[in-house]
């Protein structure tokens, strides 16, 4: 039971996650994509909260949401904070919400304190970073870091709405993408809190941890081309079946993320032709998604895949292809903020953890601008992306009081 | 080259084939689903071949095409030689039709050599073998046997018409099914000449095969339910990654049919939820299409098969479970009638190969009314069920040159 008076600032973000979670596009449950009529709601929102926290707010060219507060040296490198308020389809409440509202948090708390930061802190509310309505990737914190892609905004949603179509309905300014890059002699770090989406916090029974780098993902599509034949007819030792070969991979891609230190390789979409009961398969397509804190090691893993694929596809007698469409490298994240974070977390009696982030998120957009880094917060059972997503208030409280400590130390 | 001259029976098949090819469903490719439009207009000139052959024929209640001649003997048990004329979607032209020609050219062979059969000969065009539109399993050769279910006039196609109102739209009579029962006293056996839908006799240099034995099968389906999760978020060793307990469980499959003489073990449909890229699959269904000449090996081979999937799931934490809903005993073909089948084609200097039947066929059902017997024909490439399909008119020839010889050796 948590009692009224307990976690106040823990409660204090379950409140405005609560309200922002009241904007979808689907009745029923929790859908928030980019530019969308409940992203700008959430965005007004969002504006509505920082405006009574104090903070000089507005809504930027792209749908982000940005406020700042002066502090005590207006001229000093800022401070940014933040995360992001769009969704996945039938998305969970807190992915990327959670930053967002602990970033207000802070500058309430300081408020409340009567502290006046010693530097501008700025919170900011990015829209796009799900990537799920346009092909962009981190479009709206790119932008601030100056790597805005004026192709991005041609893209097209499934239903054949362009980017730039809906930033105008939103309300936004398709020609005011540029002018959004920041200078980065102005900014001394952004801060990411971050539900984990992930077990190893739960496994090891931990509030929070501190992420050491964002993984490197490698994406790719693969293809097997044996023969078709009659399942009953073709003997085993004459088939050249496309789907025990890809079983034989999965074995392999398998094995090369297992054998790795914090290293991932999943196959998550496998597709059969012709998928008959008395068919033996002909082709099989297969996705790779392979991904580690470490670039080298990452791409020996793929080397190895590709090698041993290869391999089981000649002695199959059946064709392999593979060929991968995104390779993103690994962030790692800024040392000297990763110190300030670890005495936040130490001083609450937390063992500070470090892992890596095997997810993307806005913070490796804005490592291109100023030095960056990320808190993890415990999730239930590592779920997100999924409406059972769920972190404890007593975790956000924690979480709170960490962000406050450190950014009182950043800005110091 | 076939010059004018060279094969007469092998052209004559051929014309013949040539002619039913005619008809289907749908412009471009030959489909040919049981009562359809297409199967009526070929059941029309199957009947017409066998009139024109001196046949007495009628198209009976369910559709089955059959003439008959009386030979010297009209008391004694009759001879049964055919095969069907329906086909699959996308189909082959000789899959059931060669045999069906077969059974006419023997008969216009015999009139042209001026022999009377010693006993009747009945030629046979069954209209539901491929059991492509309806839920059923063989239910004209069974009608027959006296075998026929009437709950299979109650299933449905894909557009919701019933067997029942179909046949009654062929022209058919759904009361009639019962009474065309064979009596099994007067029937002395059956012969079924078909491609082989195989690889083996191409590779053996062999233009026929005598059939040993159809193979008994087990269809089933399996599910195997893990845990889905962030494909980069969750370590490889707190996965329950369902996709890669399919795989192993792939892997198990073929090499269960591998290890084992004459047994095929295939997996021809895989099918993953969530199926994203980024997800680590939650579930995954299969099928299994297992198959043997020996009914104890297949029950052996599904034993070790389910054995070992309990145990790879069970190391893998993730729910297993198969459900067989076919189980098709083996048909041994009758040893009388290969032996003379054999004789036949040794007439011809060709080697008798023995070889077991990896498809079903009428002859399952037929051999539930008497001795029952098959001959392969080589197909190019074991290719079959596709317009890929093809025999030479060379092998036809043979064909119906070992049939002609066989059939006055039983008939005699």
């Amino acid at each position: 039971m948590t009692n009224a008076t307990d976690f106040p600032l823990g409660r204090r973000v379950m409140a405005m996650i609560e309200d922002l979670a009241q904007h979808t596009d689907e009745p029923g449950r929790l859908t928030r994509l980019y530019l969308s009529d409940a992203h700008r709601r959430a965005a007004d929102a969002t504006l509505r909260l920082m405006q009574e926290a104090g903070l000089n707010a507005h809504i930027d060219a792209l749908g982000s949401v940005i406020g700042r507060v002066e502090g005590a040296n207006p001229g000093a490198p800022a401070l940014l904070i933040g995360s992001h308020i769009d969704s996945v389809v039938d998305a969970g409440r807190y992915d990327g919400n959670l930053g967002v509202v602990l970033g207000i948090v802070v500058v309430e708390a300081l408020k409340r304190q009567g502290i006046a930061p010693a530097c501008p802190i700025e919170i900011v509310a990015f829209g796009d970073e799900e990537n799920v309505r346009f092909p962009t990737n981190l479009s709206t914190s790119q932008a601030l870091a100056g790597r805005f892609n004026p192709a991005w905004l041609d893209g097209r949603d499934q239903d054949g709405i362009s980017f730039r179509d809906a930033l105008i309905r939103f309300g936004g300014d398709p020609g005011g993408a540029a002018a959004l890059a920041r200078d980065r002699a102005r900014y001394r770090g952004y801060l990411e809190v971050h539900i984990e989406q992930g077990p190893l916090l739960e496994a090891k029974d931990l509030p929070i941890g501190i992420v050491s780098a964002i993984n490197g993902i490698t994406r790719a599509r693969a293809s097997v081309i044996g023969e078709a034949g009659h399942a009953g007819t073709v003997p085993m030792n004459m088939r050249r079946d496309a789907l025990a070969a890809v079983a034989e991979m999965i074995g392999i891609v398998e094995r090369a993320g297992s054998t790795r230190t914090d290293t991932v390789a999943t196959v998550g979409v496998v597709q059969v032709q012709p998928g008959a009961i008395n068919v033996i398969p002909a082709r099989v397509d297969f996705t790779l998604d392979a991904r580690s804190p470490d670039d080298a090691v990452r791409l020996a893993m793929l080397q190895d895949i590709v090698t041993e694929c290869q391999a089981a596809a000649q002695r199959r007698n059946v064709s392999f292809t593979i060929e991968p469409f995104m390779e993103s490298p690994a962030t790692p994240m800024d040392k000297g903020l990763i110190g300030r974070l670890e005495e936040a977390v130490r001083c609450l009696g937390i063992e500070p953890l470090h892992l890596s982030s095997g997810a993307g998120h806005d913070a490796v957009a804005m490592a291109n601008l100023c030095p960056s880094a990320m808190l993890f917060v415990r999730c239930k059972d590592g779920i997100s992306h999924n409406p059972a997503e769920s972190i404890t208030t007593e975790d956000a409280d924690v979480a709170a009081r960490v962000l406050i400590d450190a950014v009182k130390r950043i800005a110091a």
